[in-house]
């Protein structure tokens, strides 16, 4: 009997890796036989966190032909974040803190969904439920994903729940919260080594709206401009990209960690309807959103309204 | 600022009606502004269970228009099932234990589901997490629910936790589990002065399976030919709902509550995948499944694997 795979999504973050490692190791103190996997390599402030807290780096899965068919899914659940052949493996659990669409399932199951920050927020409470202890380097990933998916508890995504579990479990890492946060998070901004095709696939997702497929990357930049000098370079990208994978409309999202704001860089087709979504007009393909840092709080639900 | 309804699946049984009326109980003195409310008129079980629990009747919505437009769902997921203008509101909670499909939201929300025999068993949990006590009469309806749902704990839907959850509420409730769930039971099965339209009507839900719609009912009786013998007048019935609704498949499921077994009736198109499903051969458009009680778990899931 082979294992039961436990992933986040694709072009995975923090929480999605971390989220996998934690919920698979409380499953299989649970008495579950789990392995924590990944659906891609773990971008650069992933693999700080994990060689931080001294954790192995799951091994990366595109299929799961050759592999059990039974999985568990955290931080997503649109099937087109999933792996490719999500259609055919037998989900027994989720756990999310996003939209549900595109979901779905032959059989009942698990599924725990909670409006917070992160979905390691959420896992602490069923460590708590179930009365399970969590090691120091479980605890200590936990925290790397509530810390990078809030911004280090700034996005408004952030709940008074996600701020406690990261001071909980800070304190179980024995780590400086805002100190370790902030190392963890500039370990991710280093960009200009990484051609632009790369930049545009390290957190990117894509959200049908309406009859339109769109793309949605985010980086993270200590400086917009040192990312906004490459637009021609981002707008080529970005146009082959939509081209090969039948994109409509393709928003990068470059957002500035220190002062929270974030520039779009938008390509394709019904740019109007990102003009109306953010009331915006977009200048040179780009425009500036004030406060803005959230793609699930701030850009998809705003984008989706209008589509709809 | 209008009331959060709460409310469960259309064709309400007890499960629907009970979990509305205990989760809006929870929310309310979680400290929001919620009612429950119902997409039908309680069947006689649900009636016998809301007066011999003192509870009042839900008062039956069928749209959201005049109404908040925040909602709650429980025992029900897919919109097929849910108000007819489902998809104008936001979805805030649903609790659950069905599978997912065609269910999808904009925003994230709280999502709990989890593969047990009832409703009312997740919704009891919740109360303990929450550390809300349980009222007399509301953990009735809860007790009710979990009977009615799993057959007096018989149906294999029916889990440990479904069993522990029933005896722990019974004893709140103050009522002899067995013998309050029997004549609970039995208030339903009086359908001898149904027409066939409304018997078709008591418990009906519709399922996409495939590029089919497919209408699949249960009646529980204490007497199978009692039912069987108004087959012509039911299966004229069944015709008649499928032309004015579109169905291609009508599935009766007349469950036998006293012997645990089940003789289906059907009409429509594509009756050879209800062969397939189940490995019997339709006499006269009928078949007899032994031990199969419960829709969700032996008909549901058979059926959408042939039509998939």
């Amino acid at each position: 009997m082979s294992k039961i795979l436990v992933f986040g999504h694709q072009n995975p973050d923090t929480d999605a890796i971390g989220a996998a490692i934690a919920f698979s190791y409380l499953q299989n103190q649970l008495g579950k036989e789990t392995e924590a996997v990944a659906l891609g390599t773990p971008n650069e402030e992933t693999q700080y966190a994990l060689n931080f807290f001294k954790l192995a780096t799951p091994r990366v899965v595109r299929s799961i032909k050759e592999e059990g068919a039974q999985v568990m899914l955290v931080d997503h659940n649109e099937f087109q974040q999933s792996i490719s052949d999500i259609a055919e493996a037998e989900i027994l659990a989720v756990v999310d803190h996003h939209r549900i669409a595109n979901f779905e399932t032959a059989n009942p199951l698990y599924y725990r969904a909670e409006p917070v920050g992160c979905t390691s927020t959420i896992i602490l409470k069923l460590y708590k439920e179930k009365q399970i202890e969590i090691p120091k380097e479980i605890a200590g990933i936990m925290l790397s994903a509530i810390l990078s998916d809030t911004l280090l508890l700034k996005s408004p995504t952030c709940t008074s729940e996600d701020e406690a579990a990261a001071k909980e479990l800070a304190a179980i890492a024995c780590v400086d919260l805002t100190s370790y946060g902030l190392e963890m998070l500039k370990a991710g901004t280093n960009l200009s080594d990484k051609t632009a095709a790369v930049l545009l696939d390290l957190d990117a997702k894509s959200f049908p709206m309406g009859s339109s497929n769109v793309r949605i990357a985010q980086v993270n930049t200590v400086d917009l401009n040192e990312v906004m000098m490459r637009q021609k370079e981002l707008e080529e990208a970005m146009t082959n990209e939509m081209s090969k994978n039948g994109y409509d409309l393709f928003i990068l999202i470059v957002t500035n960690i220190l002062d929270s704001d974030s520039e779009l860089l938008v390509a394709g087709r019904e740019l109007e309807k990102v003009e109306e979504a953010f009331k915006v007009q977009l200048m040179n393909n780009r425009a500036l959103l004030k406060g803005v840092v959230s793609r699930k709080k701030q850009v998809v639900p705003q984008l989706t309204a209008v589509f709809n």
